[in-house]
Order: structure tokens, then C-alpha cells, then sequence
């Protein structure tokens, strides 16, 4: 089984009696919350907690924690206006919608500069892209230190699909599998990337589909309907013995290149082996290069990454290939290739028309209009 | 590039100006004949010369040289009842059908158990296996030393396909290809070979169609029918930029597994850094088990063979799936796969019937039939 990032899965979850009582509640907001629950149940190790300010900036200059471990992405908790002050060494609890979710240890109060944090991260401050309007929304002060967490998965969708990383590595071995190849997706599952999922599946023992279900744009499709297409697709089209459907709570952060490293990393601590990544990973707009998200990796060695990163190119069905295939495989001509934009596939749905079974499969097709007409 | 294997590409190439005069003059098999255009350049690397009784022995007891490099198979030369009386520290000339083509330094002459020979090398000693029948031919006595050879492609067909190791390393060099697949093959290319190259060329930089082009029994078919066949698909089905046809002038030895580490190692020597091993490679009847071929890689470290088998089962159509796949990927039934056993294709293009195109391309179906008829 390979290693959790950094050797060792983190758990710091916690019952309700092991909460400290009589402390001041700070509130989550919802990116928050999903980051909680993911450094709690061990999906971000070797994260511990929300990250002080030493952390923070190595991350944002060097995609490196301060201890040398790769990491590319902040995870921070920012003080909110309504909060009450709190100094170093407050022990505080965490609430999101007025339900505890757990506490924090108050280690480092810090102000940064969010403009310099975007431009880094996301590559633009443009207010435009989904992730500027997110920093744009808060105070400038993260407080950073060790959390615990409640498992407050009983009461959270998709319950039976909400395994966490020690549950998947308990899969895994119980079904023999020795690789394993995880698809992160925040859309429904088209035959292009069917196909990517079965190209990988020829070489490694399983395939995890593994839905991104925490924060995302209001534009994106929601998460109750693509679960209920991932499910379909599954029974249908593939092999049960060799495939499993469970959630990543995490909040999109569209932050391309540097957060298809941080999804690679994160399903490392799920047990995965292999991660796909196809052209323009966890981007949005045009703010990435189309291969940006692949070449990225070449920053870091193997060992430091250790998940295989499976770089793919754009998926189509081809009439005269009679089949699916990319530009590495396939000699035709964009008048061959069924293409469809996903603005184009919306309208046809809105309108009641079935994209073809060479863009969806038709059970897909289906739910997906009975979703786009309500 | 990767290295080739042991190190150092041999070239054992002469002119004929370069041959000893004056000396007797011992006859080459087909096989034989293959094998001395092999080592002299150097796709038989670290291979110098016919194996030595010290080599022979260790290759057949242990898979490996005896300098411990993994090799699989015999490379032999035979003692035939015509041939003069040689003696250790002679120089020889060797020829075929009265053609010279190279020079042994006779080193060793030992005598072997050939019956031993098969069950280790082949696995069994039934006489209707083609390369005990092979064995049986022989006089039970071998001659090892180093080998001249002289380079005689001009005057072998498929000129233009016949690209030694040297030239396929530049050719990938010039292409700008880092990672290579090699597909071995002694069939024309249906749907199903087709697949597994593209599942591989989704994951490297080119493919590089290898098909052995020597000794091999005759109900296989014909190498210029098949040459015909893969010009013809690579035209029509395959991007030119990232594909390559070149021939394998090795005999098949129809060993199963011992020739899947066999193809691979040489492959590697043309410059290949990943090889395709499908189910029952190289096999012949029921010999083998079907992935015999694919486990026996698992007695040697991926650093002793460095070249990477991409182990693939058995594709087919789905009509369900509506394209190519294979067990791993697909959850259908038998019913609603397209298969056709080779004696069924086999009597179809006789009967003039085209074989549909979920199994053959419309094209090579067409050459197969013509050939067929002839």
C-alpha cells in the first residue's frame, strides 16, 4: 500500500465529550468546513491543522511546506468580522450554520496580502475567476494552529459513498487491488472521460471515481445529480469488481496547475496510486495553459510526488475510428470527431434533446435533462 | 535513450573484405541465419556470438548469462551432418542456401540434451509443438564463439522496414520520442491489437509496430501479406507522427513465456522502453497458461529488464460498451462481445466473407481476403 504524504496519515478526529468547553466559537465558512473535515479524517496529511504563517508563505513561494514536503495550496482559516478576539494560545471551537464541527488551537494570528496570494496561486487576480472572488471575500487574517474535528458524516449527503482515506486503504486491500487509479471530476462522467477511466483501468488493478462534493460555482452541476449519474454509469457500462465510487469533500479552488498537484496529493492519502489528469486540470476560463496542469509536475520528483500522475489528452468519439480516441491516436479531422462545448450540451438539455450516445451515455443523457428541466 | 540491455550496443558487422579466406564453410538453418543478423547488429546486445556450453547452461537453468544479465533463450548455432570437421580455435565462414553472411570463431563444441533443452526452454517435449519439432531437427551438438556478419539487407525484402537498433534509437531521437512501445507481432493487426497499441500510445510518446519477419510455421501468414496489411492500417487508422513500422528479423521460437522476457530485452536494444505483452505471447496450442507470459516477468527486478511490460488481457468489441474493450473495462457478457476464433476468420476469407469491421478494418479485411483466395 503506499505512503500517506509524508509517511504518516494524520487523524485528528474527535468525539463531542473531547471538545473543550466554555471557549469562544469561531465561524467557518464553507470552504472551511470541507477543509476541517478533510485535514480531520487524514485526506490532507500531513496537515495537522489550519497553516501559521511559516507554512503559508513557503507554500505560496516555494509549493513546498517549510519543512521541504510538497504542497501547493494554502489551507487557511480566516478570521471573520462577527468574530470574537482571540490571542495565541485561546483553544476555540469551529462552527459552521451554527453546528460545532470542532476546535482550534490558536498557535498564529497573521494579515497577508490577498491580491499576492491570488497572483501566486491562482495565476491572476482577475475578478472574474471564481478563486479571486473567494479571497476577495475575506478579512486578510488567518489564524493558523492544530484542529480536531467532529465525524459528522451521519449527517452529511451521500453517507454511504463518504469513505475516508483509512476506509478506501481497507477497500482497496479487501479487493486485492495493488494499484489503483483515482478520477477527481466536479462534472457528470462523458464518454471522453469514460474513456480515460478505462484507458488507466487497462493497466492498473481499480479505478476510483472520487467527486469532488465540497464548494463549488453556482454554474457547476450539483452534487445530488452527478452522484446519481456516477451511480448509473457505473452499474451500466463498468466492471463492479474493479471500480469504487466514494466522495472528496473538498471545496474547488480552480486553481489549475497548482491544485491538480494538490488533488494528486490528497489521493495519495486516499491509497490511490495513479491520478489522471487531463488537459486543463481544475481549471476555469482561460486562465490556464491547456498542459500547464501536467507540466507542473516536472517541478517535483517521482518520489516527492510517489502518486503517478496520468497525463491525457482530450477525449472525443471519432466516426471514422468508429470509436473514442484523442489526437494521440487518432490520425482524423475535427469534422470526424463528435465535439460538443459544454455550453452547447446545457442548451440542448434545457431544450429537451438527448446529446448523442457518442458525447453521453443515454442513461446519463437522460438524468441529466430530467435535472435541467426542473 | 534507454540503455540497451547489458550496457553497450554490439555491432558485429563486417564487409566482405573483412571475412577470413581460405577456410571451411559451416551451414546456417533459417533460424540460424536470423539469429547471426541479430547479434551482428547488436539486437541481440549483450550477445556476441553463438552461446558458449557455460552461457547454454546457465541460460537454460536460470534464465540468465552466465555473468548473471538476464537472458532467456538459446542462442545456438548446430553442428549439421554435412558440415566439415572443425575444431576449437578454427575460424569458419557460415552461409545459407550458398550465400556467405558471416564468420564464427569456434570457441566451444559441446553436446547437448535436446529433450532437456525443450521441457526447460518450451516447457514440454510433444512433437507438435513447432519448436520442439525444431529441436528434433537438430544433431544434438553445438558450436559457440564470436560472430562476424556481414550487413545484407539490400538483398532481404522489406528494405525499407528493416531498421537496426542504431537506426531505430536515432529514428526515435529525431522524432523527439522519450517513452516507445514496441508491438511484437506475427498476425495481421485486428481491432484488438489495434487497441492495446492506442490504450499504450495514450500513455507514451510512439509506437512502434515491430513485426517479426523470421522463421515462423507455416500456417502463419505470410510476412509480405501481413507487411501489406500494417503499411495499410498505420495509412489509414494511425497518427503518422507518433507511429513507425520496422521489421524483427528474429525467428519465432513459440516459447511462450521465456519469449515474452526474449521480445522484450531485445526491443529494449532498439531503443523500445515499454513492451506490450498480451495474453499467451508467443504461445502455440495450449502450451501455456494464458498469462504465463505476463508472471514470468515477476522473477527478475524492473531494473534487470527496465524495459516495462504493459501487461493487457484479451480485447474485443462490445456492442453494449459500442467500442473496444476487455474484461478489465467492460461488465457485458459473452453475448455482447464480437468474437471470432482465427480458424473462423480463416474460413470466412476463403469462403470470400468479409470478417465485420467490429473485429477487422474494412481495409485489411479486403488484403486478407485477396490473400485468402490467392
Amino acid at each position: 500500500m503506499i505512503q500517506p504524504h509524508g509517511g504518516k496519515l494524520v487523524n485528528r478526529t474527535v468525539t463531542k465529550d473531547q471538545l473543550p468547553e466554555n471557549v469562544k466559537v469561531l465561524t467557518l465558512n464553507e470552504r472551511e468546513k470541507n477543509d476541517l473535515e478533510m485535514i480531520g479524517c487524514g485526506a490532507m496529511s500531513p496537515l495537522q491543522g489550519f497553516m501559521n504563517s511559516a507554512d503559508y508563505n513557503s507554500v505560496i513561494e516555494k509549493m513546498r511546506l517549510e519543512n521541504g514536503i510538497v504542497w501547493t495550496l494554502p489551507v487557511v482559516f480566516a478570521l471573520k468580522a462577527d468574530d470574537p478576539t482571540v490571542t495565541v494560545g485561546d483553544t476555540v471551537l469551529l462552527k459552521f450554520e451554527d453546528k460545532i464541527r470542532g476546535s482550534l488551537k490558536v498557535e498564529d494570528i497573521f494579515s497577508v496580502n490577498l491580491d499576492h496570494e491570488a497572483k501566486e496561486t491562482l495565476l491572476t487576480n482577475d475578478e472574474n475567476h471564481p478563486g479571486v472572488q473567494y479571497l476577495k471575500s475575506l478579512s486578510g487574517t488567518y489564524i493558523g494552529g492544530l484542529i480536531t474535528a467532529l465525524d459528522l458524516r451521519d449527517s452529511e449527503p451521500f453517507r454511504d459513498h463518504r469513505l475516508i482515506p483509512e476506509e478506501t486503504r481497507v477497500l482497496f486491500q479487501e479487493k486485492g487491488w495493488n494499484s489503483i487509479v483515482a478520477f477527481q471530476t466536479r462534472n457528470p462522467i462523458h464518454r471522453a472521460h469514460e474513456y480515460l477511466q478505462k484507458v488507466s483501468l487497462e493497466m492498473v488493478d481499480g479505478l476510483l471515481i472520487h467527486p469532488l462534493v465540497g464548494a463549488t460555482k453556482a454554474d457547476d452541476i450539483p452534487a445530488d445529480v452527478r452522484m446519481l449519474c456516477y451511480e448509473t454509469i457505473l452499474e451500466k457500462y463498468y466492471p463492479a469488481d474493479r471500480t469504487a465510487l466514494s466522495v472528496f469533500p473538498a471545496a474547488m479552488r480552480y486553481a489549475g496547475p497548482r491544485e491538480a498537484v494538490f488533488h494528486a496529493l490528497l489521493r495519495k492519502n486516499y491509497g490511490c496510486t495513479h491520478f489522471i489528469v487531463g488537459r486543463d486540470h481544475a481549471g476555469v476560463g482561460d486562465y490556464y495553459g491547456t498542459f500547464d496542469a501536467q507540466e507542473i509536475f516536472d517541478n517535483f520528483t517521482p518520489e516527492e510526488i510517489d502518486i503517478i500522475p496520468l497525463k491525457f489528452e482530450h477525449a472525443f468519439f471519432c466516426n471514422k475510428c468508429g470509436g473514442m480516441a484523442t489526437a494521440r491516436t487518432c490520425p482524423h479531422t475535427g469534422a470526424d470527431r463528435v465535439f460538443l462545448s459544454g455550453k452547447k450540451v446545457r442548451a440542448m438539455l434545457i431544450d429537451g434533446i438527448l446529446p448523442p450516445p457518442e458525447f453521453t451515455r443515454p442513461e446519463i443523457a437522460q438524468l441529466l435533462m430530467e435535472a435541467a428541466q426542473k
